[in-house]
C-alpha cells in the first residue's frame, strides 16, 4: 500500500507511446488524426462480478476489457489505433495489477495499439476502456444498413461456435458440469474473446450491416432490425455450435447460442452475391463464418429449423440490469 | 425497474450529435476531425465515496463527472468536442438519472459539446467519462514546458479562491462547522467546479506550462516541476482565499489552499513579459488569475512568506488511495 496512484500508473500503465504526440502522464493524450480518415469511439465498462467473475485471472481480465471494446471497432471495420483505461480497484495489489497489464497489453500488442492515457482510483473493481480507431468515410460497419434479401452471417472460431462463453457461465453458476477440458475450453471463450478485428476490416464494401455480439445473438440482432426498419429469418440449424455445447441437450443449446451474450463474434449481413467475398474475407481473417438467415421486409426475427419449421421465440436478449455473471 | 439498459439510454442520454457523423447507438460514435488539429483525449473516473458523496444531488454530480473532464482539455488548452459516458449504478432510479442528464447536458451545452457514446451497466455506483478536444499542432500547453524565471499563476473565481472545495469536505467530515450561506458556497465550489476551458484556449501561446488542480497544488505543481526538469518558489500569502476560507485559522487556510484538492482551476506559468497577455486571457475568460510564484532553476519546491521567509513544507497531495471524500 505504499504505492500511490502516480506510481502504480508509472510502473504498469506508462509505455512508449510513438504513435501518439503525447501519452501517459499528462492531462490529455495528443493524437494525430490521420488526413481523411473518421474517428471511431466506443467505451465499454467492466464490473466484478457483472462481466467477470472475481476467480477470473487478472491477466485474462486484461485481455477481455480490451478485448470487449475491440470488438466493437471490429463491428465498425474501424482500425484499432489507441485506448485509455481508467480503473477502479478496492486496494492496491501490485499482482493483480501486474497480471492485469501483461493481459492488456498483449492483446493491444496483437493490434498495434497504445494506452495513452486514463486515471485510477480507489473503489469497487471497475475497468473503463475507451478506444479510438480509424475508418475511411462512409465505410464504416454500421447497425443500420440491413435490406431485405441480403444474407445472415455470423463468425465464430474454426471449429468452435457461438455460445459456449454463456455455457461456461452456467457451469459458474452451477447448473451445468462439464469435464476438465471442455470446462477450460468454454471457460477460455468466455474470459478471452478474440476480437475480430480482421474480419471488420475485410468487411469494408462487403457487409452492409454489422453488430458485435455482446448481449446475446436474438437482442443484438433485433438492434440491427430495428434500426435497419426490416426483419429476419433465422435457421437454427445453421448456428455454429462448438463440439463442447454439441454434447448438451439441445435446449441449452439453443439458449447458450441464442441468448448466450460474451460471443463477441461479429454478426452482419451481406447481399447473396457477395458470397464469395465474405467467405475470403473470413479465411483471410482465420476466422470461420455461418450463414444463418436471411433478412426480409417483414419487421420481427422468425427462428426456423433446417425444414423451415417455425419455432417459438421464447429467449430473452441479455439485459447487464436483468441478468449477468452474478444473476 | 421495468426499463432495460437500452430504453435507459435512449431515454435520457440519447440527444441530437449534429457535429458526429454518427451518434449514440451503433457500436461507436463515428466523428470527423478537423483538417489539421490535433485530437486531445482525457478519461476521469468518479466514484461514490471517493470522488463525491452520496449526498450530493444527481444535477451537480454531472455536471462535477463532466467538468472534472473538461479541466483536463483546459490544462491542454484543448477545444471540447465530444464526449463519452460509461456509468454503472446500483439500481435503475429514473430520478437520478434525468437529474444526472440534466447537469451534464447542461455543462455540455456550455461548451457546445455532445455525448457521442458510452455504456450503462448494475454496479457500483461510478461514472467513466472520456472527452475529446481540438487543438493545433504544437500550440497544447502541457507539463513540461515550465522554464527558470517564469511567472507561476494560478486561476480563480472573482472573488474566490483556491482550497474551498477542501474546506467543504471537512464540514461533512466534522472537523469544521460553517453557517448555512458559507457552507452553500464552498459546497458549490465542491459539487460544481467550473472548467477554465475558455481560459485555457486563451492561454495557447502565452503559457508555457499549465496543469489544472485537481490532487491538490503542491501535489499538481509538484507534476509540472517534475516533468519540465524544474524547481519553484511559492508565495503562500499571495494565495488567493476565498472570505470563506479566509474566516478559517491559517493553517487550515494554507492546508486547504494548498494540499486541498478539487479545485479544478488552472496553475500555470509563462515568462514575466507575458503578464499583460495572461491578464487579458483571464479577463477574457471572465476569471481571476493570481501570480503566485516563480520557476525557478534548482529542483524542488520552497514555500515563502511574503516577506521571503521560508515555510517548513509538510502538505502532502491528495491521493485518491489515501484521501478523498470518505477518508
Amino acid at each position: 500500500m505504499s504505492l500511490g496512484e502516480f506510481d502504480l500508473i508509472a510502473k504498469y500503465f506508462t509505455r512508449p507511446t510513438p504513435r501518439a504526440v503525447l501519452g501517459v502522464g499528462d492531462d490529455c493524450a495528443l493524437l494525430q488524426p490521420a488526413v481523411g480518415l473518421q474517428w471511431a469511439v466506443s467505451s465499454d465498462m467492466l464490473v466484478e462480478g457483472r462481466h467477470f467473475l472475481s476467480t477470473v485471472r487478472p491477466e485474462r481480465l486484461g485481455h477481455k476489457a480490451l478485448a470487449v471494446n475491440l470488438s466493437d471497432l471490429a463491428a465498425c471495420g474501424a482500425r484499432p489505433v489507441a485506448f485509455t483505461l481508467a480503473l477502479a480497484m478496492p486496494r492496491v495489489d501490485e499482482a493483480f495489477l501486474a497480471g492485469l497489464a501483461q493481459g492488456l497489453f498483449d492483446l493491444a500488442d496483437v493490434h498495434g495499439i497504445e494506452l495513452v492515457g486514463g486515471d485510477t482510483t480507489a473503489g469497487p473493481l471497475n475497468l473503463c476502456i475507451t478506444v479510438f480507431g480509424e475508418v475511411p468515410p462512409g465505410q464504416a460497419l454500421r447497425r443500420d444498413g440491413a435490406r431485405a434479401g441480403e444474407t445472415l452471417w455470423v463468425s465464430h472460431e474454426v471449429g468452435g461456435g457461438v455460445g459456449d462463453a454463456r455455457l461456461a457461465l452456467e457451469v459458474f453458476r452451477g447448473h451445468v458440469s462439464l469435464a476438465g477440458d471442455d470446462f477450460e475450453a468454454v471457460r477460455r471463450a468466455m474470459e478471452q474473446p478474440q476480437p475480430r478485428v480482421a474480419l471488420g476490416l475485410g468487411l469494408r464494401g462487403v457487409a452492409s450491416a454489422a453488430i458485435d455480439l455482446s448481449d446475446g445473438l436474438v437482442g443484438d440482432l433485433g438492434h440491427v432490425l430495428q434500426r435497419s426498419g426490416v426483419g429476419a429469418v433465422l435457421q437454427v440449424d445453421a448456428l455454429p455450435i462448438s463440439p463442447v455445447l454439441a454434447r448438451q441437450p439441445r435446449a441449452r443449446q439453443l439458449q447458450c447460442a441464442l441468448a448466450g451474450g460474451d460471443d463477441y463474434e461479429l454478426l452482419f449481413s451481406a447481399p447473396p452475391e457477395a458470397e464469395a467475398r465474405v467467405r475470403a474475407a473470413a479465411a483471410q481473417a482465420g476466422v470461420a463464418v455461418a450463414c444463418i438467415g436471411r433478412i426480409e421486409a417483414s419487421p420481427g426475427l422468425r427462428l426456423v429449423d433446417a425444414q423451415g419449421v417455425a419455432l417459438p421465440l421464447v429467449l430473452q436478449a441479455f439485459d447487464h440490469f436483468k441478468d449477468g455473471p452474478d444473476a
